[in-house]
């Protein structure tokens, strides 16, 4: 914080408390403080940094951009918040960390509700182009238990870095749902997943590159995993070895989600005695372990 | 702060703690120390207040509706600044408390650069509608010394709330520029300032009015003064007696700003013997003082 004289001190400290006691009619007593929060907060980044008019300019245009590229496909305010580890921050803050339980990460803009149902083994890539990859695993409670019937939903890029819901063409590929067993033991097919950028043709790519940072998500398949009484688990896996994990554009990586993803020469046998016509594969295991809903 | 036990708030400092070395490749070393401290801060406030994943989706739509609805004439980013009182800690931060000089205050959307000229004692109002106030006063630096032939711009809403650029129809009304004369002195005829909302249309307005805030500014006359080897002032006088003071809703009221502007019977004499058609008027003095340029 740059020293600043008592009076100048002072100007700056009443304006503060001002603001905050204005927001203190508020019937809301949450809205009134995350609001009063939020001006502390944006009070003193504008104090410490001793922001300049033509910086407050610069914010202010930066966000009529991003606003101006923001519509029903395209939403730059969540890469905003994303490239800021501001939505990581708050999947963090919303799941308390519990001894032992799968950690969270950022949710992304690529779920969708209504994904395809696949019975155990089966395949979800739906044609997607890729490396064929067999995903196996359990998913218990914290005591070790295991949990029969919990909802898995997987969704991944494809080899070209798209999502199904990215092109054009209304396909649906590369997600899908599955329960697990008696035993809570899942297992499927899917794609191993490959790194892809963040779009970066707008504003906050602009940021990016200002500040010499790479748009480029590390690896990941995305798991939402649902059971009765069970905090629902959103997350990532990580593919060990992807020279992207510490510098992912949107801070997802955890090191407990980063897992081997196992490379098959073509003539491995698979698992389930299915002919994937000679190719290589990759195998990974992913336990999961739920944290009590709370 | 509401209290995390250790596990948690150590997976949420490393967070920060990442976002943070992100940017430590910026080779512009202000946008570095911009950029890390709005991390800090933004994160801060996350954790702080415990953002729940639903309000930050209502952020997010916030901000999305924010950007749609501002355009060439609407600035709705420039609003959500102003009523967290972040552009008048702006204004604040970057005009360093002197002693003895005038105040600033926000500068407000509706200055025009090329306002018309009028004689010292000449009319800015234009045919605007509004009682006629005579304006006078003095421009020294802080010693006291006058500076002549300073250039003073000043504008202000007409009686119904409006600038004259809030009409279609291209109108110059109730706006100016003069210049002290050799002993630092100005006069001119005005307007009586009277209250007016910002715009309360939009997101801006329906978060005020979820909050119990009112749009209302208090009534004011804006001011920019310029002089050679000063620092140029962007400010407003207030009138005393309103009682929009404490709650003006951008917060640009400094008690040093609100001046006496006392009101005249209609058979009043005017200061310049102008015929103003037996109306009642009002006048005010501003003894203006220019801090030195740094």
């Amino acid at each position: 914080m740059t020293a600043v004289h008592d009076e100048q001190s002072s100007r700056e400290r009443e304006l503060t408390d001002k603001v905050v006691a204005s927001f203190a009619g508020a019937p809301d007593p949450r809205l009134r403080h995350v609001l009063g929060s939020l001006t502390e907060h944006l009070h003193a980044f504008i104090r410490d940094v001793r922001l300049t008019q033509e910086e407050w300019n610069t914010a202010i245009e930066f966000l009529t951009e991003v606003g101006h590229i923001t519509d029903d496909k395209r939403q730059e305010f969540i890469l905003l918040s994303d490239v800021f580890g501001a939505s990581m921050q708050t999947v963090t803050v919303n799941n308390e960390a519990i001894a032992g339980e799968t950690e969270s990460t950022v949710f992304g803009p690529f779920f969708v509700d209504d994904a395809p149902a696949v019975p155990l083994g089966g395949d979800i890539s739906g044609g997607a182009p890729g490396q064929p990859c067999w995903v196996e695993g359990s998913v218990t409670d914290v005591d070790g238990n295991p949990i029969p019937n919990a909802r898995i939903d997987v969704w991944e890029a494809d080899d070209d870095g798209f999502y199904d819901v990215q092109y054009p063409d209304g396909r649906v590929a590369a997600r899908g749902h599955l329960f697990s067993d008696e035993a809570g033991r899942f297992r499927f097919w899917g794609l191993t997943p490959t790194p892809y950028p963040i779009p970066f043709d707008g504003p906050v790519g602009r940021m990016l590159d200002a500040v010499g940072r790479s748009p480029m998500r590390a690896s990941h398949l995305h798991f939402m995993v649902a059971a009765a009484d069970k905090r629902t688990l959103i997350t990532h896996i990580f593919v060990r070895g992807d020279e992207l994990l510490d510098r992912d554009s949107v801070f997802g990586v955890k090191d407990s989600l980063v897992k081997d993803f196992v490379e098959q020469p073509s003539d491995t046998p698979t698992p389930d005695g299915r002919d994937i016509g000679g190719r290589e594969w990759s195998r990974v295991r992913f336990d999961i372990v739920l944290a009590p809903a709370q």
